[in-house]
């Protein structure tokens, strides 16, 4: 197999790292011994633990299934609560833990690495155009009030979606999680 | 002063730290040098790093204002909305950086602290609790539709405003601020 296996088998080590336990609590040992490659071999495939962070991000947003909102099979709405409610699974199924990559290292590094922050970024403006573009759909059919703005509220239930996961990881209930699709399905987007 | 003094000056460098980098890039030599006191003497008034957070997130959550929720100055949704603007100030004014200790700290550390976790459990459900004593009394005074679930709804505004410290950090900008009182202030609670 080679070296394209040995960076493979780092880069989803490293992803499962960080995804666990945040950027600084990550050694490049750990996602060696994880990877039970020699620690060397991380320097051969990465320049640094950040860049294996940006490789990391890139990794967890193609596990996002954006497919979901953009596939024609169900209306707009549906296929968003279908997108939230795969987004949660591992939430759900996983006693509360790790939440969103994104917005761990968001809020743990974005003050310190630019190039961190950068990727975050980026992934979140991906995002929030994708759920605009979906409002927006949902506003051609008639099945959205088209006095919402649907840019800020893209943002918004981006934003909440974030901080959902960080308080149902505190509360280690579903609680918060059950609060987001009762006021975004059941008032924002009502 | 003495020991009482000493105390103070370490409790209050460990809340910077902690707030400015996160719990794992704070270490116990950067609070003392912060402090400006010798390394040893952190030990004499904390048993643990984690320790001095549960300190750090008291410290914060006094500074948080809740008193500005439950003064009868103004109705309650003006209070509200003064509150929330109260807390973002910080944010827009410094660069758009550090964001709420009890989220940050919950996730970076809710997974594998259990102590920090309760503590930042704690913090939120007293929050969370005094959010809905606020819409409670703004739908007793006419000021709010008795169908929202005041209650699920005060846990959502939580969890939203904590995406929205993490996403404005990450787009260093104002836009997940202002899509924030757009959205709850006038589109939720309107």
């Amino acid at each position: 197999m080679g070296r394209a296996s040995k960076r493979e088998e780092i880069a989803e080590a490293a992803f499962r790292q960080f995804h666990a336990k945040g950027f600084n609590a990550t050694g490049v040992n750990e996602i060696t011994k994880a990877a039970g490659v020699p620690k060397g071999s991380f320097y051969n495939h990465f320049s640094s633990k950040e860049e294996s962070a940006l490789e990391a991000l890139s990794r967890y947003g193609r596990s996002l299934r954006f497919d979901m909102l953009t596939s024609q099979d169900r209306p707009p709405l549906e296929r968003l609560r279908a997108h939230f409610e795969f987004l949660s699974e591992d939430l759900l199924e996983n006693g509360f833990v790790r939440g969103c990559l994104v917005g761990n290292l968001g809020a743990e590094v974005a003050d310190h690495s630019e190039e961190i922050r950068t990727a975050a970024k980026r992934g979140f403006d991906g995002w929030a155009t994708r759920l605009r573009e979906l409002l927006t759909e949902a506003q051609e059919e008639g099945d959205l009030d088209d006095s919402i703005d649907v840019g800020t509220t893209a943002l918004f239930i981006l934003s909440a979606w974030e901080g959902t996961l960080i308080a149902a990881r505190i509360d280690k209930s579903a609680a918060p999680v059950e609060a987001f699709f009762r006021t975004v399905f059941g008032g924002i987007l009502r």
